[in-house]
């Protein structure tokens, strides 16, 4: 049985008929009785009430004497009130008030005499008594049903004699991973194998929102297995998320087993990525069938389950910060579907959010990584163009996207070394670097969605560097070029150089296959500088159309043998352990944006760039010079 | 030896030297490896790099034929290529990529001619595959140092080879609670005990923080006992806090503890609660003498033990929200210290927020529970005017702040009933409910510092409630009044009324003694009145001063016997098993900006408030009346 959508409901009107079926079903948040002392963080299920009042009796709240305060009464500055040891105690702050005292006397206000004492002063019934009560008083609501317990409120109930605390009950999620393909995290997973990470993201999204994951072993496609499964953890479990195959190819029980425990309700929603859910329940029970690329999944536990977690836990999970962007370049999307959009946000000069899509492949996890916000294009939609203004609800705290320094531009591991010696010197330091070749760079820049740009963009008639692209694309100035580093290009080749590659030439020769780099990149424009000085054209390169986008993924392909040459830097071909054929120095660069460059955060970049560290880290992964 | 503070030194000069000192002396974040599936909201100890591609095999992207796609080349609409059996592999998604293949036809453009197909497009290397690192190569860098722990980015790990990571072990903190009064929590406390509870509040703000608390017994003060728990928990831990007992009074030793196991750096900083800290060291382990009041304890974890924190645990713990807020009334601070002032704070109607100061006592913890957030008042400020704007520094969700109604007015614990009704019904509900009594709300309401305020005035002349009261302070109207509930007031006494009152007149007899209300409130006045009815004057109560801020501390005064008889409702001497003599019938309503009236809070409160579940509520408690 294939994917066989049944509906392809709209999301808003899924989730609500879903949370309503699911309440009228019985779904409530469980109770348990913890101590208070282990009971930080966590909701409460009824409203908590003070058993006693804090504080509990009445207190001398300043160093003194604690006395009747008729006693004094009559006292004036002209004629002082004589008490005589009797008549008053001694007290320290904190001290309980004797018995038939009902006031203090600042020590400072006490003349002694003897053992007698001379007030100037009349007390007031009550003065300077901390009294019964000023706290929390036996009987008051400490706290309202479903509040967060704060440290302060441990304390306040504590200080009520509240010694144990009513909360909800942590619901458990079981998450079942199916599938042939998918094998346990491993670090040499055969062809074909599918690592099986979703259970674990799974898990990390609820704890986070206060729920108990379960994970079950993986179940292969059958369809008994997967029915037992589901019966064995919708029995142990308060809820059930099952985990479909990332292949939508592959035959999928998911609906059948939700079907023969329980009921589903829906099973296709308009959403993309994410359409194949199934929103599913027994008894009480949510189960939910989650499809199995992992950024589908995130988004499908992130739209539909966290409202039902919600009613779980009670717990508010949707306070997520969304703020209004530009959008970078123009984006499409389908008509038929609401989709969500990973996107970097980053800020202008002028203070304004920009917002550039990501990689929207359901199975490019790492984009969820670099992912500042979603955003969420509306069903009957076709897209936005360059400028238009987007929803985007952030996945990071503000403050950081606020703050963050935003460099676009070609890809060179120096980066992200950078960015780490960053992060050690200061933990606020917040960089958000995107690989979109040295083209991108420069338009980036232009477009003010970065502060800086990494260059390395050779004039095939000078045969210098990024100079006269500077001067062309920016013929006003407003830019400044700050020096990298010189770096080697050259042919990476399998270890042995099996196909005797020597040089840019030979790899017109028949039977050898070539991994390209994306359009725009410095990397391709060497290519194409190369073809020309050889005196080839791209159709004397057998894969000139297969495009990749880092230095490291071009090694790959050919570490895995399905390249035998590709471009790139020394240090990736030492990453993978390939031969390198040195091809030609160049200078990779950092374009800034002048309006920024006094910017503290670009002046941090450039001084770790500059750094001894820097040149350490960049000595041991080789293939580099400093300009200094 | 009483509390000598050898500095007064400047809150941000000490801790930025206190930092310096900690950090030459070698403080930095700890170490530890755990498994990938363990480290969601961990923060990365070092870079984390990629050990295998991801994908780590080239994939079919699409249900169809593998091929090699020169076996393709030529083929056009009108002339296409035949391919038999031997020259290509059916192939699903996420099907690994058959030897000697490189492109991938989809099903839907391959025509089957018996055995063989017909294809009427050239394939282009690589097409409909997914290559091998589209996600994550082997090499790139996944997380840079100090970086929190997502759950995508544990999927990003798995799928990158990483199984097991590098994390910033939690800092164990160690706390020691001191004091000869202290006794842990518990219900019955006799007199001069004070409950320990600091340990508790400061656990949870160390949890929240990702350090480890280590509570340690008891100690009493006792210079060597104290001493040797320093040195345990010192020789056991990585940072110490040890907290003095409440009292200013009492012996103190935590200085000369400090003093002793390591050294003290500064004690007593210019801040206010919080002065009498003590911030030490012994090697690189700090050591912080913490004040004993609860709200001075808090002040002094977060200002000054939370940027130490944060160089242990490489976390950032200085995101908090601070907003602009305009004082809701005057607030006088000494020029001496930096002082810290929880505050309310609500949106006014046109937007603005509006911080209202809470009860200054360092002993006060539930005006933690119940704040916003905390105003910052510079030393060498001596305070602001109404109306001058101040930040403060959110202690909640920004959201939450947005979305609150603010109630200000007479205490009844119905509103707290109400509170908790709206809760169970929507999570999301926000009420924040103050306690100034029926004038307070008045003048509240017209500052626009709450939408709802509560009252129950009478009308000495006409009898009648609240109706005169409105006409007098809003004369152009602006206002509604919404009946809430009639409630019975009267006299409380010890159960069984040993001093035999039965009439309000009784109260001037010799020997009793009273506990009165605050100036504003309904009851105070209704306490006036009486005494004019009964022709009595202030001077013939006992107690007539002693002023308490809700019904529920009155009956508290009572039940512990420091007071003969007070004001109250019925509700409140129910609670303290004390008895009741019925004074009259009185109206207890709510005053309603009437541009907030309509505002979705507003009416969701009033609904609650003539529920039949709230009706049911107050029949449980006694004394009240609904109007239906």
């Amino acid at each position: 049985m294939k994917y066989e959508y049944l509906t392809n409901e709209d999301l808003a009107v899924a989730v609500e008929s879903y949370i309503a079926v699911l309440k009228s079903g019985g779904l409530a948040p469980k109770t348990e009785t913890v101590p208070v002392a282990e009971a930080a963080g966590r909701i409460t299920a009824h409203a908590v009430y003070a058993h006693i009042c804090a504080p509990h009796y009445n207190a001398s709240a300043m160093d003194g004497i604690a006395l009747m305060a008729s006693v004094t009464f009559g006292a004036t500055e002209t004629t002082p009130v004589r008490l005589t040891e009797d008549q008053f105690i001694q007290v320290d702050t904190g001290d309980p008030m004797p018995e038939i005292t009902d006031a203090v006397v600042m020590i400072e206000d006490v003349i002694r005499d003897g053992d007698d004492v001379l007030l100037y002063t009349a007390a007031v019934p009550w003065q300077h008594v901390r009294q019964i009560g000023e706290d929390v008083c036996a009987g008051d609501m400490i706290l309202p049903s479903y509040t967060e317990i704060t440290p302060a409120a441990l304390g306040a109930m504590l200080a009520g004699g509240v010694l144990e605390v009513d909360v909800v009950k942590a619901p458990v999620v079981g998450i079942i991973p199916t599938g042939d393909e998918i094998v346990p995290p491993c670090t040499d997973p055969a062809p074909g194998d599918i690592i099986e990470f979703n259970s674990t993201i799974f898990s990390g999204i609820l704890q986070s929102w206060g729920a108990v994951p379960r994970v079950y072993p993986i179940v292969k496609d059958i369809k008994e297995d997967i029915i037992s499964a589901m019966e064995k953890a919708v029995a142990e479990c308060d809820a059930v998320l099952i985990n479909a195959g990332s292949s939508a190819g592959r035959d999928d029980y998911s609906s059948l087993a939700v079907s023969t425990v329980g009921r589903v309700l829906y099973h296709g929603i308009a959403i993309k990525p994410g359409k194949p859910a199934i929103l599913g329940y027994a008894d009480a029970k949510p189960i939910l069938g989650v499809p199995g690329y992992p950024v589908s999944g995130i988004i499908v536990l992130d739209q539909i389950f966290r409202p039902v977690v919600e009613i779980m836990t009670g717990r508010n999970l949707h306070r997520q910060t969304v703020i209004k962007a530009s959008l970078g370049r123009v984006m499409l999307s389908p008509l038929k579907y609401r989709e969500f959009v990973r996107a970097r946000v980053g800020l202008d000069e002028n203070g304004n959010y920009i917002a550039t899509p990501l990689n929207r492949g359901a199975g490019v996890v790492t984009s969820f990584v670099k992912a500042d916000g979603i955003i969420d294009i509306p069903q009957d939609c076709e897209g936005y163009e360059a400028g238009d203004t987007v929803d985007v609800t952030l996945l990071r705290p503000k403050a950081d996207i606020d703050n963050t320094l935003t460099i676009i531009g070609s890809h060179d591991p120096l980066i992200d070394e950078v960015i780490d010696v960053l992060k050690i010197e200061n933990i606020d330091s917040v960089v958000s670097s995107s690989h979109v070749g040295s083209m991108g760079a420069i338009m980036a820049i232009k477009r003010g969605e970065a502060q800086m740009g990494a260059i390395h963009l050779l004039d095939e008639e000078t045969g210098g560097y990024n100079d006269s692209y500077i001067a062309k694309y920016f013929p006003n100035g407003g830019v400044k070029l700050e020096k990298g580093v010189k770096r080697v290009q050259g042919i990476m080749v399998a270890k042995g150089n099996p196909k005797n590659i020597r040089s840019f030439a030979d790899l017109k020769k028949e039977g050898i296959s070539y991994v390209n780099r994306q359009k725009g990149a410095g990397t391709r424009i060497l290519c194409d500088f190369l073809l020309k000085q050889n005196g080839m054209s791209p159709s004397d390169l057998y894969g000139y159309e297969r495009e990749e986008f880092t230095h490291t993924s071009v090694a790959a392909q050919i570490a895995s043998g399905t390249a035998d040459a590709g471009l790139g830097i020394y240090s990736a071909a030492k990453t993978y352990d390939l031969d390198f054929i040195p091809v030609c120095n160049e200078e990779y660069d950092f374009l800034i944006d002048e309006k920024a460059f006094s910017d503290e955060k670009v002046q941090k970049f450039l001084s770790v760039l500059h750094s001894d560290e820097i040149k350490e880290r960049l000595k041991r992964m080789g293939g580099y010079e400093t300009w200094d």
